[in-house]
């Protein structure tokens, strides 16, 4: 392990062997369409409560994954998974037959990066050859439990975001032919004293340009040397602010920057405001889109960096500030032991 | 790394350069009141509510734990921490100050060792140097969130337990004198259908023999070659069945076996019916008297299981079954290559 700053380059850069998506109706009919692997148009995914399909999403995400790179649960040594529901249920309920050692994680939004982020040190530690990386989130089962039951009709604010009904699982192997995770860098909280709950990309925004500036301070490296930089909730508000503070840094990012919560809708199509958001977001952009790119080459080194705000109804009902994060992997198809 | 089975026995086993234990009014009274380092008369530790008592123990329990181990923020690479509360707000307001970067887990109240089992291995990777596991409960924050308000006075089943006010760290470091993580294992989910969200120790207890059997099997070891072993928090009715499905299994724990539930309060004086419970529990039981024991030698080679019940009041709700996980760690002051 090279350990530069806060950035982690992996000696032993675990192969991604398998994924897969699983989207709800809405995201089923967006522009992402063609790449996911299963898109449910009825919400409950044939379960009696939203919470149920959710942690059958995550459980088809798992499934599928494995199927595709040829392993069986009682191959991967851990599983590493987390949502947004209180106690994390979607997740321990979704993966409870599974018989894999069981990985808790919390990072709201940030999830999907964080799981990577364990998993790949789990890899270059030696204590693991296979392991899953999972996340989810659904429209239904977030909004009644952080605002109102679908049923008030409550009015949306123009910074809201849409969570996504998906969830998106990544197969890490200690020995594969790629696409790669090179590098990976854990964030820091930040909190500038944001306290909109309808505005989580301004709240998120200040965590990702930490950890993305961060990243190229570590590896002396700049944003065109990447095919992409993909962050994942920002939605508009949020990446309009992520773009001028690392311009603010001396980055630009204007070029080859995109956010998962405007590619899995079309905003003028669908009524989802700023963009899409949720643990399910960016794990599903991933796991469709993006690694299909990566693996047809079109992108060959790729940082993917999803955000999370680290609040809950009750903290912000007691007055507090939403504290943000953001943890970034890098995804290479070619090892040339380095960042670039 | 030497994986045996589900059991990672490590190279490089970090030693525990400090730990502190912050607690309430209730357990700064009970049996383990000598041990611990703050004990607050008020339950909201001078804060405007509970919740943030709650963040505050943690963050005081970070703070002291650095101070014994000699050791700033800048110092540490990484904090792992969690908590019950709904989006673990406990562990990200608690710990945003503190410029480390952050990983979020959930495991109920197996996260402790949940925390200790990341820490550990990503110190036997190279990723950190230095890193901090914490969590916490606050017996007010959990009553109002998985029960009832305080002010409805409901009635307690005499299986239910008394959620521990407490928070417990432990700075983890890649060199040092010991005492030392020589090896942790990673549980599985277990569901054996128990309903009854006032008999967690019966939903956990299953979790807790299947790691805990593991890793005799894994190690080739017996019960008796350990000084203790140490559950938290099944209290009464699931530290009997454990010793019954340990039993069964054909080990006899009951000789060297105890729990933190029902070491943290006295069950005659106090009033908490099959013991305590919570993320703080095990927490501040091992970061109080179970180390001062360890440092002290009465105990040289221990074993260290957390469990957790992996349920919501929505799923319980709907009607859910209780899933159960436990994660264990081997505490040795003596490195000899082994488990023994």
């Amino acid at each position: 392990m090279n350990k530069s700053g806060g950035t982690l380059i992996l000696n032993t850069p675990p192969s991604i062997a398998g994924y897969a998506s699983v989207v709800g109706k809405k995201e089923g009919e967006g522009p992402l369409a063609p790449y996911f692997d299963i898109a449910c148009s009825d919400t409950t995914f044939g379960e009696k409560s939203w919470e149920k399909a959710e942690s059958r999403m995550q459980k088809d995400a798992v499934n599928k994954a494995l199927d595709k790179a040829g392993l069986s649960p009682s191959n991967i040594d851990y599983i590493f998974a987390g949502d947004l529901l209180n106690q994390c249920i979607g997740s321990s309920f979704g993966l409870r037959d599974l018989e894999i050692p069981f990985v808790g994680l919390f990072g709201a939004c940030s999830t999907m990066t964080e799981t990577l982020c364990i998993g790949s040190v789990f890899i270059e530690s030696g204590a693991a050859q296979h392991c899953v990386c999972v996340t989810s989130s659904h429209f239904c089962s977030a909004e009644r439990q952080f605002r109102f039951p679908l049923e008030y009709g409550g009015q949306r604010a123009p910074t809201s975001q849409w969570t996504v009904t998906g969830s998106g699982s990544v197969v890490l192997s200690a020995s594969g032919n790629g696409p790669y995770i090179n590098a990976v860098s854990i964030g820091k909280i930040q909190d500038l004293g944001i306290t909109d709950m309808n505005n989580m990309g301004a709240a998120m925004a200040p965590a990702a340009a930490s950890t993305l500036s961060q990243f190229f301070k570590d590896t002396g490296t700049q944003p065109s040397q990447f095919d992409a930089i993909i962050t994942g909730d920002l939605g508009q508000v949020g990446s309009d602010l992520l773009i001028q503070l690392m311009a603010n840094e001396g980055y630009d990012i204007g070029n080859n920057h995109n956010d998962c919560g405007l590619m899995i809708f079309d905003r003028k199509q669908s009524d989802v405001n700023a963009g899409g958001s949720g643990c399910g977001c960016s794990a599903s952009v991933l796991c469709s889109y993006l690694l299909r790119k990566i693996m047809d080459r079109q992108y060959n080194n790729v940082l993917f960096m999803a955000t999370g705000a680290l609040m809950s109804p009750t903290s912000s009902q007691q007055g507090e500030s939403i504290p943000g994060i953001a943890h970034l992997v890098q995804i290479k198809n070619d090892l040339t032991g380095g960042i670039i």
